[in-house]
């Protein structure tokens, strides 16, 4: 469903990309909060395509409204829903691709689902654009977390061979500036993504990334054996997040190459604390947060809508042909998912600490 | 918890690896079918430990027995439990645990949960010994899948670099391989993954890997988007094992080296039918399946107790200390949980068939 | 939670009597039915507010719209949300009542639970209004049903010591007559029931009364056994409905007065199907549904709104007060319940059936 | 399913009535309680069968044991399972059923919905002998909730028209009594039930009653609006019991009969708290605690097992035919099973308060 369910919070989203609106409801936050909008509207922006030469040129405003459980800015306790109107929407281009369904999207499974009943005007339900609401409520969830002092950042880490510094190695400057809303740690990097970005868009191509999360200065104790565990559901979320591929936590994959010996995290004393030497399994043991850092890394794949031409199947014809994507798309879903990203563990982080 | 509520089906797992029993119910299994228990005993012997050298010399028999859900061998659909006593347990190995929590291990975030009221002794209900209910359930579960012509295998894919064929790659014949209880693809590979484990076990050192799990001949159609998605339940069902740190489905985190005109699935006719000419995306788009085989990866964590000595914290000292592991212990867990990864697919993918 | 998940659907409620807008999203529903959007309206015509001199004054439009989930009038498979926007406010009325909880109303547990942080205008989100939007759509599920063959009616069964024929002993005439939106079976009964109303609404006052609901040409084998019975599925979900403080199922209450001889309901052979000689067990046995009609009864409380005088204690200044409710009330809340609970318990019997 | 899922605990339920063993599994239950056996075994001696000459002959032992989820005694917050063996099963008597289905029983709609593959020997996973791990675990929560001051008691409220003084209006003393095990506040009505057992059962009959239950020193503040309200929760739960057709709350159905004047709880001050002058709502008010004591009414039906003649029909041959039911039974449901509402409400709010 577009819906899920955790221990303290539910999660519903709603709309499609050309249809009136779209939203998100949560339900279950505490009541008592004063809403920081200014925080809000800046990850908002993060998301928001159009906002520079890198992203789709569809220009949507993203106005968003909370149309219940808050009064006078303030959370009540009620459920909070979030819509967000539609307007930049151009639905001519999508009038061809209800018979040809675009490689890489769900046009086609989605077609056999819903036998052909589905709204596939942008990508309807499953647009990317139905992360809008998820970045508005995940905002809300991290000035909950930031109340108790855990913080929720991340960066771009990986696209193609150029690899930024892994949260698993930065310092509190570091984090520092991920919070202010960078989209790397490394400045050098970040120029050398965004021509990798630049250069795809130039190609009529697209590009994958890797994305890297941190929940930092976490408490100990949180979530549980099997199926409780925080990696499971933490990746059960963000697995929500269209153009998700994998999701990995510490060094993930790899642990493959590596031995015990090199790999575990030995217990140390820090300022008369027990912490682990290294951070390999990225603050999780056995599905329970021990204290360090939670890290975990996504993939995302590159966005599949490109403009180059792509072979394909008329669904009416029954015949292979070519399909060249007219609409407007992004070279790179990584760049605008970061907000996204962290929203998501900040509304599934702050379920086990409610 | 230790319990997971899917759309039709319900898993529940106890039990302590030291205490008098384990156990799994699952609930919501269809009625009528006639088990083939030489079936579950196959996958059992796969998972059991002390099979060969390479795993721990911890002898259980693992003889289970199915309480409910059953008259004469036949599913009653009424909840199925089944039950295996422990035996060859050596609880006095883990005496000097209960103080000293093992790098990589669950022993210290559990402390803090459970406020030191766990059961340590041989990692309690943490134990990878859990599994062994699973592999039971999860076999039934294939058995039910077959009845749909749906056959789930896996193998190891990677170890340090040595590298199985992907069955991205694999054909028929392959794939019979596997499901016919084959560790890997290629003859000459599981060697080189055997002497690499045997090297491990010397060294009193232990190793990680990368299983790849099959489900081949899927339905398309199944699943759905956002938290309704097949990616979001695999991984949520997958990270449930001990020892998980990744999940990625298709080519995964090798998305971020590829720009969309190499990594999209373009569509073609094959015999009649509308199929991808690749199957990067590992037989998923938008949550839904598309027919192909669905194809994830898993990264196991090295088994994280060790003989050699570690560094760690007494929690009653609050010292620094040493710590000698002595127990028995597997050199790798991949190996063992191939009918576990299996298993679990099968459970999830069995609940989107119903 | 104000969201529900059953086992294909998902339900959530969210908005305030006076913020901008109340609203609901239902996830799972199936594609490709055509809405009937006079069947809707008539619906929410049944349960309108003021809709004739027996209700609350209070005067809303109701326009309700669907924002998500259909494309030109059809069901998509993607999420539906209602939207209804709220007018008529008069806030003011409720000022005082910030202080002086109102007296079997939800304002005293709920500011305890929310620390005071609720929207307490007219109820906020525990205000009776919140039902309209399940009225929407569960009159949509109410047309799902209907295509296969299934219909749900309702009727006001007791006020006081009047009492209407019940389901368990109507013909095809008598439901046809409530599936046509009559109020009671007997004409005669409803001209007592006004006059009751009439009565309470003169003299300041409310009334209680029980609905009875019925889910006709049910099919046998849904439900299940224990947690997975009809009956607990659809009393939580009826127990949703502000108001509601007693569901029973058939006969109910009165089998306590009966011995097991008089109230078994015995099988017989009717135009050759199985059936059974009377329904005391309202068509539900060991949870599961025995073919005959689901016939359960529902009892309402008064308003607890009511224009005389009560006492309280003021939470501010902790002294017992006289508190005199102005605002606009119904005298009744069952009538206008009606369309609430037959389409609530459409949303229970339709995600079994799907 | 026969496995419910709450927001921090879940229950599963499993056995089939002659099958080799019965139980049930509690996820989510603190560590650190050590239990005390004495009063879990007063439980299940109150659930017994054969207990008097007033229920069923059938002789079990009902020795239970907790295979997991405690050590030395103490809970250790995984995962309890607690195992019944089934011994005194005579099959033999239920070798005729398989074909005529008793009336009022689950046969018929178990047959339909599992195809004839149940288990129907002695009504299989429909029996009321599941009931006997629910009590074991329910005494478990009781505990717990004693640990917060809260007690939770029932009795029998009415069979036929012999009634017992309400909870509604217990005093200290009242209550003490109930929590010391006896089956009804007032000494007399005792006698009078037991008189009217007994009459049923020399008549080869059953009986039907209504249990009360109250959650005695209730917080206030628990629970939620709509569908988190504390009424369909608990209902949810209770009517998972076999043999249960109604439940209401506070005065239930009797608030059809009064006006909103009178039915109202007023408030005031008592010991400088506030309070409510009457308890009609039953301790719960928009879905949450008030603080009063929660009190609500159970309606059994009579056992269907009956010995007296009863006509059904043959499923085999398709004709009427008069079944004479031998085995065992209770000729009332009620008495046995008091501790389990007691059970099973406590599991339900235990998980409120955790």
């Amino acid at each position: 469903m577009s819906s899920i369910t955790l221990k303290k919070l539910s999660l519903t989203i709603f709309g499609e990309s050309h249809g009136p609106c779209i939203g998100g409801v949560i339900t279950g936050l505490p009541a008592g909060h004063r809403l920081d909008f200014e925080k809000i509207d800046k990850d908002v922006l993060r998301r928001k395509p159009g906002k520079d030469g890198l992203s789709t040129p569809r220009n949507e405003e993203d106005k968003y409204e909370i149309v219940s459980g808050i009064k006078d800015g303030v959370l009540t306790g009620a459920p909070l829903c979030v819509i967000i109107k539609n307007s930049d929407t151009h639905s001519s281009d999508y009038s061809k691709l209800a018979d040809i369904p675009r490689p890489s999207h769900s046009d086609y499974p989605a077609y056999i689902k819903y036998n052909g009943f589905n709204d596939i005007r942008g990508g309807g339900h499953f647009s990317g654009r139905l992360t809008a609401p998820i970045t508005v409520i995940g905002s809300i969830c991290k000035q909950l977390l930031e109340k108790e002092e855990i913080k929720v950042v991340s960066h771009i880490l990986r696209i193609k061979d150029i690899t930024d510094k892994s949260l698993l190695d930065c310092n509190g400057e570091d984090i520092k500036k991920l919070a202010d809303g960078k989209d790397t740690v490394c400045d050098s990097v970040v120029e050398n993504f965004y021509k990798l970005i630049t250069d795809a868009k130039a190609n009529k191509d697209s590009l994958g990334a890797v994305c890297e999360c941190g929940i930092i200065n976490m408490k100990p104790g949180l979530g549980g054996p099997l199926f409780d565990g925080l990696e499971g559901k933490l990746a059960q979320l963000v697995y929500g997040i269209p153009g998700v591929k994998g999701v990995e936590f510490g060094i993930g994959f790899d642990f493959a190459g590596l031995s015990g010996s090199l790999a575990n995290d030995c217990y140390c004393l820090k300022d008369g604390k027990i912490r682990t030497k290294t951070n390999n399994n990225g603050g999780i043991l056995g599905g329970i947060s021990n204290g360090e850092n939670i890290v975990f890394r996504v993939a995302f794949k590159p966005t599949p809508s490109i403009a180059l031409p792509q072979q394909s199947v008329n669904l009416k014809t029954g015949c292979e042909e070519i399909l060249e994507i007219k609409g407007r798309h992004d070279p790179i879903i990584a760049l605008r998912a970061l907000p996204v990203v962290e929203g998501i563990a900040a509304i599934g982080i702050l379920d086990e600490i409610l």
